[in-house]
């Protein structure tokens, strides 16, 4: 008798996501405008949050492509998934005066928590292990993963720029939570979404950009990372 | 008057390393192999160590290109460069054991500190930071560096593979002992060396073997690293 094994599921056969709504916290800082334009651009609903909702609302018309501003509770409220843009000392109180908005949703982290002193930058290690486990623990009712850490702000914000030569990693949990942010990534041109492995393993993610940035001044680049072999 | 400030170096001006001597320490083992012998192969004169000189010898002959073997005593005396290649339980007491030897050579860390239960892999955290570190602090008349974090031993031993599509992320406080080491990785077909770095920077890029784990075992792949835009 043979083997009844299911055929191992191709790792690249993603969910649609066109029809989500993202949610992008910190929306009017450099990374969450960079991703917010990105994302509307390749034609996803996006709504940008800020604590004062006027605040997000003039930063989605500079945005243009359909993009909403609102504070951030209402920003949560009305996405499906939720990208976690904000600056990593305002991290954990974001988070903490959201938990019944974002129960339920996707929520991605891409926050990295690092240090800076006149030798450049440095990791900093949340007590929860990273950045991504503090969301996890502060949002036991949400579904959290963490991508989007490697990403150029200049590079994003650049309409100039028509694709951006990056992987973005991916971690989680869940496959089909991960699947959806991968899919999500995979809409912005140049990019793809690759699976990297559980929230434990985030810490060395975010802190990878204190390396980039060690990269960027000696190369005088905007280094994105891309993975080989897959 | 205008500024005569020196024009800036070419980080890609790398020194001429083809006159060095390279050993690997725990030059047995899958890891070390596999740089020996790319290395080896590339034209650079390679010493592999062992504890036993008579395993060394073996493992020597077999990867050929003129690569030696012999104790890691030995290894480290007669080279100029020495790669650390041995399991991270072994990191500690293999390195105490060398001061001597090593004083005043070019050190490149390339242990990866991990752990593993059913989940797959983790990261550990040495507690001088790193294993870069534990080495800076184990050696303090050597010059320490890390590099070759995210090879993999299959690719690397493989004869068939002639290109290994990957970029070696270099760190250490002094550039020029990081230039000889990118300038080593260049040696390799397919490889750059890249500067990426301080030590205290090291923990991150030594624990995204994790992740680069975690795939391998998604996609099926032997990833590798490339950075963009570089």
């Amino acid at each position: 008798m043979t083997s009844a094994a299911a055929p191992k599921k191709d790792p690249w056969d993603l969910p649609d996501v066109s029809g989500l709504t993202v949610g992008v916290l910190g929306g009017t800082g450099d990374q969450g405008r960079g991703l917010a334009y990105r994302l509307a651009r390749a034609g996803q609903k996006v709504i940008v949050g800020s604590r004062a909702a006027e605040r997000a609302r003039r930063a989605a018309e500079e945005l243009g492509h359909g993009v909403e501003g609102a504070d951030n509770a209402q920003c949560a409220q009305r996405s499906d998934v939720v990208i976690v843009a904000v600056p990593w000392d305002g991290h954990r109180k974001t988070l903490e005066g959201l938990r019944e908005e974002l129960a339920g949703k996707l929520v991605v982290d891409c926050v990295n928590p690092l240090g800076f002193d006149k030798k450049g930058a440095y990791a900093l290690k949340p007590e929860e292990g990273s950045a991504a486990e503090q969301a996890a623990a502060l949002l036991p009712d949400a579904r959290v993963t963490a991508a989007f850490h490697h990403l150029s702000a200049t590079l994003l914000s650049d309409p100039g720029v028509e694709s951006i030569d990056t992987d973005v990693m991916v971690l989680g949990e869940v496959r089909a939570d991960c699947e959806t942010v991968q899919a999500l990534a995979a809409r912005i041109p140049g990019m793809r979404g690759v699976f990297a492995g559980r929230l434990r393993n985030a810490h060395q993610v975010e802190s990878l950009v204190a390396n980039l940035i060690s990269v960027n001044r000696r190369y005088r680049a905007h280094a994105g990372v891309r993975l080989t072999d897959v």
